[in-house]
């Protein structure tokens, strides 16, 4: 039985650093090209300087992956499916939820799998947490992800230019987390976003959210920070009737009333291409667009502040 | 045969300047009751201090309309609809994307209408340039948008605090015409965002827009300004290759090559509640959360800037 073959658009570090390993550790598809503006390749597979070439090349492929920044994936994603290929889509999988919603009319247009990997969701301890909460009083959800840019994102300038997400490209993970964990939809009341002087998205912001009345859903809140020195926090502390639980770790580990439950290692990747490769064989899509709306939320009921000029 | 009845919720200037005339005119609703925390009241009709009043004093109510500003209308919407109420909501019909698409389930559930009005849609002129671009190759789109805020929205600090909308208050009457008369779904690249320092909204914006390759959409772009002195300006110039389209006056004209083709008075509220009344008949709602996309999206992609203070 032959895989389904696999283009990869988009060769930085989330590529290096996770999609290439994992795509060969699942064994489910087989990596049949890279696209790199850039020119650079990976070993013993075909490289290609822009996906339309890929596509002209092999006109085979079963599917590509996007690993590009999120200010050019819906003209991709839309060339991809038109011209028959199956997508997955790195978060955030657009720039905005306008090309969000168009890239789902396109999928069922073109009969393809869409598939917006949000790849924190992909943890055991996540799916552990949202069976845990499936039924609870939710007292208060406390996000608190904070992490020094200049260690991840080193020199990725386009996170702050416009449309690159700044300090909500991590933070989204943990929005990703809450959606999927939360019985109901929560709401962003208030935010306060703070931006370089000399940039234009977010370093730091705080979201304060709600759910709608009649829930069992207590202040929700976030912290993001782009700046944060010595140990990097990315953890969601929710406080129920029946006690507390820790999800720490990026969603990776979680602790109930102290007590450690899940400290799995991380394979969020390997469980997003089982995913796709599933969601291929059943026809289906799967389209969160759930976290981007809070992010697109908060910047419009947000109060924008600026602070220092940010420098790498 | 007796008339269903409505609640209106919210007594400020667009329930007085067009509700309550075309609700008259219109003469498909019976006026029951309206909802001012003030305490104003209009001829004749009984007043709630609350919509939680007004629901537990008159169960049998049909309908409500919600003319309050858009932070409160989550929450007085889901309460309307739970009660079984059905919902016109004035534009625009939420603070957020989160909370809109929450009201659709929340209507589904309760098999109640939930129409969102966006009432620059109910023109003939609107209608009549949505016929002329169904099969035209457009070169480009330019709104301007141009008003004077100290004339239109006196004192209403709401507009300018966090969740107000600022300037896309009208401007999202020029996006909501804009979503409704293209053929194909354009989305926004860029935008400038100018808040007062004193302030939390935007004074004054810029977006610029495209479709998805493919179309036969060219540049779209939008100018809003809410310190606009002397004429007011709320237009569309549409250039195709047959011509040239004027859709002025906040769509209540269209000149095609400079001449003339329609120039109706404006009964938009009139052809909001005949709408109204018909998606209760048919057991229908209508909700488009598209402008509202557009809006969110200039907020997320956009670049902030600070600009004068603004007072009254």
């Amino acid at each position: 039985m032959t895989l389904p073959t696999l283009g990869l658009v988009g060769l930085g570090k989330i590529a290096r650093d996770q999609h290439i390993p994992a795509i060969a550790a699942t064994g489910l598809f087989q990596l049949a090209a890279v696209v790199s503006p850039d020119g650079a390749s990976t070993d013993g597979v075909p490289t290609f300087r822009s996906q339309a070439e890929m596509l002209a090349a092999l006109p085979g492929l079963d599917a590509v992956a996007l690993c590009t920044p999120p200010a050019v994936r819906h003209g991709l994603t839309v060339e991809a499916l038109r011209a028959g290929k199956h997508v997955l889509i790195e978060k955030p999988p657009a720039a905005t939820l306008s090309e969000l919603h168009d890239l789902v009319a396109e999928a069922e247009t073109a009969r393809r799998t869409l598939f917006t990997a949000w790849h924190s969701q992909f943890n055991p301890a996540v799916e552990e947490t949202k069976r845990r909460l499936a039924e609870a009083d939710i007292r208060s959800v406390a996000i608190t992800w904070k992490e020094d840019v200049r260690r991840w994102h080193p020199g990725q300038d386009w996170i702050f230019a416009a449309g690159g997400f700044g300090v909500f490209d991590p933070g989204i993970n943990a929005l990703s987390i809450l959606t999927d964990i939360l019985p109901a939809p929560v709401f962003v009341r208030a935010a306060e976003l703070h931006a370089p002087a000399n940039r234009d998205t977010p370093i730091a912001a705080t979201l304060e959210m709600s759910a709608a009345p009649g829930s069992r859903i207590g202040r929700v809140t976030a912290d993001f920070d782009f700046l944060q020195q010595g140990e990097q926090t990315w953890s969601i502390v929710i406080e129920t009737e029946d006690g507390r639980l820790d999800l720490t770790h990026g969603g990776t580990r979680l602790t109930v009333d102290g007590v450690p439950v899940l400290a799995e290692p991380d394979t969020e990747y390997q469980r997003i291409y089982r995913h796709f490769h599933r969601l291929i064989g059943d026809g289906a899509s799967d389209v969160d667009a759930r976290p981007l709306s809070l992010v697109a939320d908060a910047c419009m009921v947000g109060r924008w502040h600026r602070t220092d000029a940010f420098d790498w």
